[in-house]
């Protein structure tokens, strides 16, 4: 698929123009949280997450129009728990995506509501989800709230922060653990709701599980890698922080080697994920190499 | 009703065992955020919006079994949003209940983040709304983020936040609007799930509306005269604290008296949005009471 290019652009106008219809206007009254929420969530971000959504229903062979409300909720919620890692009484960082953070510029108050308010606004969203045959609104929104809850997201958070400063290494298994709640699970969800919205089969959203998972360990370690590896400038935020407050990562627990094998094998492993949509999973096999084949 | 303390006892039980079954064991790993969850949910509150959800659905004859996800998902936003108001990014609370706060317990980072842990659990537990023919899992779903999102309770707390330590004092208008927003949107919306629960008609459910509004905002003035006029053991959290941080409040604005008399009337109009209940909103009418008559 030559066209890669011109799809993520497309599909990340689409996505835009579908948060901008969905988040109240920068005036609504409080004018401050309503240009907080729209500070952060317009910041230039890859929008990988709708994306994958919006691929996973194409995959499926359903109609993306529809998907949209999933594809704006599962970005709200990432960039929901973006303001708040940043937040000095978590990995307390200056720079996101190349621009001060949401304290940085509105203070630390209101950045911890701005992260409120995108959060409650992702469900109020994702109630528009259209049902399916076999997926309810119900399902879609706790499919979400699962995600992003205590045992995943929020655990994952809360697992690095204590790990953070600690002398003792983690385990591989909690490391694993950690990446696969903080990363890998939202990305899955983003993924299934996709493959919910165009009524996907068991076997095919089992297939979007998989998917999903090995791209997102993949994609975090590779993560990890870079910021050992480059430089803050082409980072677009601030390098060599996991280092600095004693993180455990890939790269400090296997070496780099290891790391980057790691990251290969599970590459292969989404690719394979992909079978059972034959030629309809070719934009989710474009779109691992995308993200997955970077200078680590 | 001469019952009514009894009333109180057994919702409230019936309530916290439904919260104990929706969140996770205190073992659930990360076993600290689940823990931390527990800490504020179980800390004594008095379950006032449950209640008063519950009570919603008795007035307009449904099965109170029905609406237990919406009671408990309504304490759910009620106690994350006192988790992240208490931060000393906030109102800088060390006390509440009586009991030392979330951040001063677990730590800052842990607090914010069990805060999110309930705020999106809130939804996880609304996905289980059992859907009537007026009312779908979207529209309760929807209620609930409307109530505490942006627009609402949260942007209640962004006004609140700019307003302290200013030396200019809030208009009349404003300050209603953040009383409406903080405290009488989420109490409004608990009412209305629980309506919504019982297939209320649109009268009884524009009746509830009035009730609550009515009910919220009474009980804020009066809230902000004890403030004023208790001692901090008392009222088992911090006395004092809004003359102290130049809050805008009613009594600041308007005088003790005047204040009193705001809280009388709206108290009288809680009252008379109940006539479309009958002897129904009897239940309702002693809640009122017991709310509101308070040594203020």
């Amino acid at each position: 698929m030559a066209d890669l290019s011109s799809y993520l652009n497309s599909r990340t106008k689409r996505v835009d123009q579908a948060l901008r219809s969905y988040l109240p206007g920068p005036k609504t009254r409080p004018a401050t949280i309503h240009e907080a929420m729209r500070y952060s969530i317009f910041a230039g971000g890859k929008r990988m997450r709708p994306v994958l959504c919006l691929a996973a229903v194409e995959a499926c062979g359903g109609d993306e129009a529809l998907a949209l409300p999933a594809a704006a909720a599962v970005e709200c919620i990432h960039t929901y728990s973006l303001i708040h890692d940043d937040l000095p009484c978590m990995d307390d960082d200056d720079l996101r995506r190349g621009r001060p953070t949401s304290h940085k510029v509105y203070g630390e108050g209101v950045a911890v509501l701005a992260g409120d308010a995108l959060l409650t606004i992702a469900f109020e969203i994702l109630a528009r989800f259209t049902p399916t045959k076999r997926y309810s609104v119900a399902s879609a929104i706790s499919e979400l709230a699962v995600a992003s809850g205590s045992r995943h997201l929020i655990g994952g958070q809360v697992l690095d922060l204590e790990g953070e400063g600690s002398e003792v290494k983690l385990t591989p298994s909690a490391l694993r653990y950690i990446h696969e709640s903080k990363t890998a699970a939202l990305l899955t969800a983003s993924l299934r709701l996709g493959g919910m919205s165009a009524n996907a089969t068991p076997t095919l959203l089992e297939a979007l599980t998989i998917y999903g998972r090995s791209l997102g360990l993949a994609f975090q370690i590779i993560d990890d890698i870079l910021d050992v590896t480059q430089t803050s400038e082409k980072l677009g935020k601030s390098a060599g922080k996991d280092a600095a407050s004693h993180k455990s990562t890939y790269p400090a627990l296997f070496g780099l080697e290891k790391s980057r094998r790691e990251a290969a094998r599970l590459t292969e492993a989404a690719h394979e994920a992909l079978t059972p949509f034959g030629k309809k999973g070719e934009r989710l096999s474009a779109l691992a190499d995308y993200l997955l084949d970077r200078d680590y």
